[in-house]
């Protein structure tokens, strides 16, 4: 936890004459404070409001249940990635670092998709929760200092999203698909908007590449090694774009 | 499990007048065999000798404890990534994971380093066992179909090791660490030699980075968001190799 993301549900009334914020730290977050950071009563560290600016609190108590921050808020979060990733879905035990990878590195906005290759039993996971998702999604952001919540959506059915969301998704974007052994090597970095698949573990079958490029898809490799999703992602993601 | 890894303890004596080699799987391979790519007899599966060839195995007997494979050797397993890895020493629960990641990139040689930020536990973990560190390494070639094993070092005095190993290690090699808010952004794919430095979870002090500067080494830095170790390294050599 590199930032403390602070919700504005944790905004403490302060009284109109005070110009200084305060936030409730609790949970979570106040185990990280009191375990991993040590921290102390007046001790400052760096904050962000969700969806909001970043800067510094100060705290001002502290004990096992609760710790009171001043915040002041004076920067903007890192600039986001301008991909959409589309997933097929992840075993749960992968899913969560995916998340968390994709969230630390930029991305906004994640559509889990079904294939023929994803696992029925993967969409009565737990880890596919609102709340799950979100804590996943806050601990990249923590990690990488950002503020802006990544969107993710569900879709269970293949040729539906395909034929029916993908086209609006993925308008006025580059449109690519991540698929061992075909012809084209990775595309260089990019700072244009890119819709970018990647296939469940297994890949996709070749119909479904088909229906990828019916909608305007191109698809490389990464190389001759076949790459877990989760280190795939990271690796796609450094390649694309310039992270300069 | 893309491949199946075979080690010459694995190849059964066969007769002088037969051709072809035999191989006997057992326990995790076997069960990955039966639960996950439900194996029958008389299928072939892509396998790769221990630091050799690959090619195919066609599984000639299978029952609960054990299968044997008929294997034929031909094809070189993919390049290696020209990369030395020097990190500082992770946490456990990510240590089996950043293995996977880069022996499954092409990666044959990892030093983990201790430094001021490693938790001192962090060294008696059962996860830096030789047969551990082994298991995870074969992961990571049975995904990629690799067959040559990397070589990970242990070095518990950061000084010493700087001062005394680290010159003849990253001899005739480029020398980088990555280091987040230095000034030089990540240098562009390479494939010449190189030793890449990592640090730990919450960065090397200054005063290493100095040490690893008075070895010949330069710093960049791979954008303004801060990455866990697992999630660095697969987006550290997607950017520093071409993977084409």
């Amino acid at each position: 936890m590199n930032l403390l993301l602070i919700e504005k549900s944790q905004i403490l009334p302060t009284d109109p004459t005070d110009s200084l914020l305060k936030a409730k730290i609790e949970g979570r977050q106040l185990q990280h404070l009191l375990t991993i950071h040590k921290a102390q009563q007046g001790d400052t560290l760096k904050v962000g409001l969700k969806n909001g600016q970043t800067g510094t609190g100060r705290i001002e108590h502290l004990n096992n249940a609760e710790a009171i921050l001043t915040i002041t808020l004076t920067d903007e979060p890192p600039d986001a990635l301008p991909v959409k990733l589309i997933i097929g879905l992840p075993r749960p035990k992968m899913l969560k670092r995916i998340i968390q990878h994709a969230s630390a590195m930029g991305v906004k906005e994640i559509h889990f998709i079904n294939s023929f290759k994803v696992e029925k039993s993967f969409w009565s996971s737990p880890w596919l929760g609102t709340e799950k998702l979100e804590e996943n999604l806050i601990l990249g952001l923590e990690q990488a200092e950002d503020t802006r919540m990544p969107q993710i959506y569900l879709h269970k059915l293949f040729k539906p999203f395909v034929e029916d969301k993908l086209p609006e998704i993925s308008a006025n974007t580059q449109k690519w698909v991540a698929h061992p052994r075909v012809d084209s090597a990775c595309p260089v970095a990019t700072t244009q908007p890119t819709t970018l698949v990647i296939g469940p573990e297994g890949g996709f079958t070749e119909y479904e590449v088909g229906k990828f490029e019916e909608q305007g898809f191109s698809t490389f490799h990464m190389g001759s090694r076949i790459l877990r999703v989760e280190t795939a992602i990271p690796a796609l993601l450094a390649k694309l774009f310039p992270f300069a």
